[in-house]
């Protein structure tokens, strides 16, 4: 009942709590998403997508979601398309756009962009990435994956690889992974190290962090390696890019002496951080996790638009 | 009845009865298109839209009035990815997906394109715009807006400011009001007067016209105060445009002296014309003249597609 | 029950046996898709198209027949706006994407294209173009509008004409009727001559085949004359393009001759391949081919996703 009509714009906007009612109505999902049962707890519902930066995947499963319980999407996903060309503020086209379906999913550029967005609109807003800043519906995707491997969220180890600077998705993942009570594991480049504000953000919840720089320590207690891009866009600087990009790789060697349960996750897309001759390991769960992109937005958009998550 | 299966290429394709007709359809869908009412009415209809030119609230609201119906659409919203780039003709492409759905709806940045395609197509066309000719639906929007507020168009003076010359949304909401018997007031710059030829039809229709250059007088008397946007796009010559841009402001000292009832309306997207510190008075109708974009279009496309007002 | 579940990549995926029960699928969708009849079947079901090239008519045609039946459709359409911007392989793409619904259209600008997307897909990836390679459901429309007029697809005299050599609709079509034992005239410049090795396929299959370069004389014995556009975009040499182009016209008077149930098909678009001026012959069946489109996706997508045939 807690997140009917309520907007999404950051991860620490729900509690320990609604995270958890989150995942419990995503699972009840899966038989929807999988098309082995037709849902149709959304019909009579419209999702208003505005993507104002390309994210195929996030946008077709928001709509795939949408589909799979009898909801309409309608979409703008073509931005230079937009109003905003003719000189329109963000304000106004969310403002009448917001009017039209029963909630907005925002997909934005501009950091911020998201919470002003939720001030415009009267239905709820969702926010599917405002650039730097917030992307909750991917921790929510992430939290889920680990849980259906573990069953909890507690007591993991979780090593957090790559940039741990510029990703967001490890941010996010991070301040809520410490309202768990997991141990997280840092492993970066000495020039993508997690900021200082993050760190004391987990501090204060009273996270369990520890630095480990070499990868090989780190996979060896790990119950999930949590596996990011360095993404090129994020980096003001080509030549602080170019002396990180392709710093570590995932393969079937560095694997080896890993736990048996042991998951390595990736939001996707990946470039060249994971090898191809991982995906038949049994450690690999990022084509799974990217599947969970339609159940937990399942749940989500459920509890949301119509405030039951099944 | 009398609209089942017929083209909307002009305003002027509809007589009086039917335009009131459309306001009848489109107030009993207004449930609807708050979502407080799940439609049927279109079930297993089809609706083409073919947007040549972007227009995304257009298109959107046209998206959703059918989805809030049961009904369906596809979109063709990318021009440059369309069969014409492969040098096919417009009466081709209308031709073959016009017989696809069950209507279609056409955006065209050419002036008589949507006649061309109403001849192509075995099934309806409405005109979404087509460059500086015709874009009815949006004079229904206004009209129904102002029938909303008032219960009715007659005895109302009406004031159209700002680019009468090239705003088609001006001349065909004044000859809609024509068949009203509405008092028309006319503010424009002198560059931008209305164009002889939609003057001497307002006079042939019997319209109460009279022009006033000042912004400020007109307001005093107005019940309803249209302003237009002046579009770079329409104007041949980049100096007339400099001229011109900018030369009115509708800001809170403006509508002090108005008549407590009076709304502001305009068709959106706003550059300049409007100050945002309107948004909040009690005169500013324009937000809710977007929204009423949803349940004219499901008023008029259940009208078309299936002869039925509700 | 032969196709739930199966990709199309190309048309000799197909048996005989299987292309006939495609037909007749089709034949029995012929009320839903023109509206008459409200269809179900595919209610619940999820079609991801991903179309990494533009082609507006394909995607429509796919979305309508989902739509007509019940289904949902989601979309890529612009292919800049993919992860494959973001480096992503089209491995990868595909192996999330193709979780999220059913099945997946693809469409692509690369030959052997749709077979790897069938090998990183769990669930069905029918073939909607992949560059100079197959395009299976534009064969079966060209088959179901050849047997709708005649009846049947034996004993017939099939025209090709125009550019054999890099048509890829007239490969897989001259390979289909080959299952047929259709007669096969070849007609086309020089330089665009059938491939030997469709020629080899089409002896070794027992293929009734003779060449006319005449095409008045083609003309007069043709049960149907098959015209295709000769495309720039597949000649790697422009002075070779302009040796060809414009070398065959179609118009009344080349129809003269011809035997009172001739009818002319293309796939469509056509440049200056057909003069309009034929569009009012009764041998005119281009447009009825292309709005088969819509009852012979059904058809097949009806097979393939529910293993029914109606």
């Amino acid at each position: 009942m807690g997140l009917k009509g309520r907007d999404l714009v950051s991860i620490r906007d729900l509690s320990r709590e609604e995270v958890v009612e989150v995942l419990k109505a995503s699972r009840r999902m899966l038989p929807y998403s999988e098309g082995s049962k037709i849902g149709h707890q959304l019909e009579g519902k419209v999702l208003t997508l505005a993507f104002f930066e390309p994210s195929t995947r996030t946008r077709l499963s928001f709509e795939t979601a949408m589909a799979r319980l009898g909801g309409r999407s309608v979409t703008i996903s073509d931005p230079s398309a937009s109003s905003l060309r003719k000189g329109e503020t963000l304000y106004d086209t969310i403002r009448v756009i917001g009017q039209y379906g029963d909630a907005v999913v925002l997909r934005h550029p501009n950091e911020g962009a998201a919470r002003l967005a939720a001030q415009a609109s009267d239905r709820p807003v969702i926010n599917a990435g405002d650039g730097a800043g917030q992307h909750p519906t991917q921790t929510l995707i992430d939290l889920a994956t680990i849980e259906e491997k573990f069953g909890t969220l507690q007591g993991l180890n979780v090593v957090l690889l790559g940039d741990l600077k510029y990703g967001r998705t490890v941010h996010s993942l991070a301040r809520a992974l410490a309202l768990f009570g997991t141990s997280l594991v840092l492993t970066a480049p000495p020039t993508l190290a997690m900021p200082e504000e993050v760190r004391k953000d987990l501090d204060s919840a009273g996270a369990k962090v520890q630095e480990e720089p070499e990868l090989e320590r780190a996979v060896k207690n790990a119950d999930v390696l949590y596996v990011t891009r360095i993404q090129r866009e994020r980096f003001g600087d080509e030549a602080e890019f170019a002396k990180v990009a392709g710093s570590y790789r995932v393969d079937p060697a560095l694997l080896e002496p890993a736990k048996e349960r042991m998951i390595v996750l990736h939001p996707l897309p990946r470039t060249g951080e994971i090898s191809p001759s991982v995906d038949a390991s049994p450690h690999a769960a990022y084509f799974r996790q990217a599947f969970l992109g339609v159940p937990v937005r399942m749940g989500l958009l459920s509890l949301i638009l119509t405030g039951k998550a099944a």
